[in-house]
């Protein structure tokens, strides 16, 4: 297998001059989606991609389509891509490197003078953030017919500013039908973990080969509210029998390898002095096997249970919402894994437990993402940071499979 | 030692007709301090004890002393009292009974002809409850010396009324000096126990022989902010480590016999899948012995330290409010214990949690408490409830205790 002669001192290079648009004091990212900076790292994205002999099509929703021609223009494309939009304090990284090693693996494929059967697109996708206009991965989510266009454009912001007109402000709504991007062969996106198990285990290469499900959960506790004054027994107290589940999401999570949080809790009535009467909470339970999760709900449900009858104590747990397992394709798994033995990179295989626009395009088209580390985990923060080894970890691997998977042709 | 002929059944009688003023639709009272209500039930006491021939004073921050004279005038007087005020969803007997009581006490003194030697004098407070205008306690606070009587004057209510110009609107500013209340000899306050312990027990009488100490801390836990869907280790769940320390203070409470709450709690930065970095909670402990509470005190603060040592968290315990330990009259406490003794009456000493005008008086004047059981130990609520014989037993240990201590003229 080839390994294409890409540059990671390029990429890093890009990564710094892509982060001059909408850079924060602290050295992180403000380029929320369609705002002037989002226009600007577009324009710049688009005259890299011109100046190596792409074209560049924009859809309806925004979403660029950067193409470099194959051999055989009837072959599906093998595409790669991510995100330029940012958090308003976000880091550099976050969906940068995936946009911008594609554009890395084009350009070396441009001067290499390689030739590939199918064609490859990289695609910048609009709105994966969501911080602007809610919900994220707007985008990837119209392409894939996972959210009706014309809601997505009628989006409008805190201030009131409608998605669709943001976006004829700016100059980027193409003409393109975002559908056409279902026609892809095949999708590759690198991004940072946002999570610290890399860089901790010394792996600089994830291969994920599924998104997490997720169920949330909605817990309320109901006890009876008696002055802080009273004696201790017999108390009925909501927030002590809340405070033994929170400790269970957490075991739960832990015993079957997967997550569990708890992001959000009140107290009634809310005074120093009484006793807790009602609390309510929410779950968050993530993992990559469905029989798993459904063990951590049966966990929390039979706990709870255990210990509201304990304390003379009422529970209701109650679905809030769920998203199924989303697998990724085993064959782009095994070339991303191929990818990283032929340059000799530690790899570990592993979940997302975070929503991708890879995520949503796994539900129609075959998928796989590669992570790199981040420090400390770190992300949606302005001190989010990678190595330039990490970037040119993942950019090798992404490089390799890509070529690999759209066929170079071979010189006689 | 002599029974007083006191009948239970004109107590509740008294009682069933002061429930009227201010009468909710479940079952309760409304009868907010300074109200027109207030105003109503403080002319019925007026008028009841002005038909056994006692006199009614009022001083200038509405605290109506009501007093039966002694052979010696001379001699401090023999005091006992409560409240007439209530929440606004308030119940019949929280204040009530002990004013009542007092009143009962006084009636079969008059009706047996028995003379005391010491004067008797039953007391009802102006705003125990602290409802309508904070803080509570006002009318004992003042007579103690512990609140500024011009400044509790110039209180407020939400809708901007003045507590003096209420006082004055009812009728019921009189001219004596709060501070006069001084010069009492002893203080007995019978009351509802606002707890479950006596019902629990089937002991029909607590003798009250202290206030509980209580300190409360202000206590921050932090962590790292991270994504619901990043991996269980390492993360920093500012959440999950105060749920811990909330079990904390439970156990803390229960190892030593005290009292802990913990009834304020809130979470950053309070989404879904974001795991916290940052709760505050509130802590309100509360015993009978200071060294006691110094070492739940400290138990807190040693699990804080091994709790956020082991999750990678920090801690910051704050001292919010204390209050000293208030113990009671060793002499009154004896006198209601052979009372209940002499009424064979099991009986309890215990601690009261709660504030009451006796924790005011208590800092100045020797006092006791007796409390009588609750109904599921409910206060504060229209469904607070009492049975006819726990009001008959408290008003027996009341009567004998206060006839014991102003001493009853022997006849020869």
């Amino acid at each position: 297998m080839s390994n294409l002669p890409v540059s990671g001192a390029r990429l890093w290079d890009s990564l710094m001059q892509m982060a001059r648009i909408g850079a924060t004091p602290k050295g992180g990212n403000n380029r929320q989606t369609l705002t002037d900076g989002d226009g600007e790292a577009r324009a710049l994205l688009r005259d890299w991609a011109e100046a190596i002999g792409c074209s560049v099509t924009v859809d309806r929703v925004g979403n660029m389509a950067i193409r470099r021609e194959g051999r055989d223009p009837s072959l599906p494309a093998v595409a790669m891509g991510s995100h330029l939009d940012t958090q308003p304090s976000g880091g550099r990284f976050d969906g940068v490197l995936g946009v911008l090693a594609g554009l890395e693996v084009l350009r070396a494929l441009h001067e290499s003078g390689t030739e590939t059967e199918a064609p490859i697109v990289l695609v910048n996708w609009t709105n994966e953030e969501g911080a602007r206009f809610s919900p994220p991965m707007m985008g990837s989510g119209v392409a894939m017919e996972l959210f009706p266009e014309t809601e997505v454009l009628a989006k409008t912001d805190p201030a009131g500013a409608v998605f669709g007109e943001e976006l004829r402000r700016i100059g980027w709504q193409g003409k393109a039908d975002p559908a056409a991007l279902r026609s892809l062969g095949a999708y590759f996106e690198l991004h940072i973990e946002q999570g610290p198990t890399l860089e901790a285990e010394g792996v600089p290469v994830g291969v994920v080969d599924r998104a997490l499900a997720q169920l949330w959960l909605d817990v309320t506790v109901e006890g009876e509210e008696s002055h802080g004054g009273s004696a201790m027994v017999p108390r009925r107290d909501a927030l002590v029998g809340a405070a033994l589940l929170v400790q269970v999401v957490e075991e739960a999570a832990l015993a079957e390898g997967g997550r569990g949080t708890v992001g959000r809790l009140t107290v009634q009535p809310d005074s120093r002095n009484v006793v807790p009467s009602r609390v309510w909470f929410s779950i968050d339970f993530r993992h990559g096997e469905m029989e798993a999760l459904a063990r951590m709900e049966a966990r929390i449900r039979d706990r709870a249970a255990e210990i509201t009858a304990e304390r003379g104590l009422k529970v209701e747990l109650a679905r809030f919402w769920e998203c199924p397992l989303t697998p990724f394709s085993d064959e782009l798994v095994a070339a991303l894994e191929r990818a990283a033995q032929g340059r000799n990179l530690p790899f570990k295989r592993m979940p997302t437990g975070i929503g991708h626009d890879a995520v949503y395009v796994a539900r129609r088209l075959p998928t796989a993402m590669i992570f790199v580390p981040c420090e400390g985990g770190l992300s949606h923060n302005e001190a989010e940071n990678i190595t330039p080894e990490w970037a040119e970890a993942g950019l090798a691997v992404l490089a390799d499979a890509v070529l690999a998977t759209a066929r170079p042709v071979r010189g006689d």
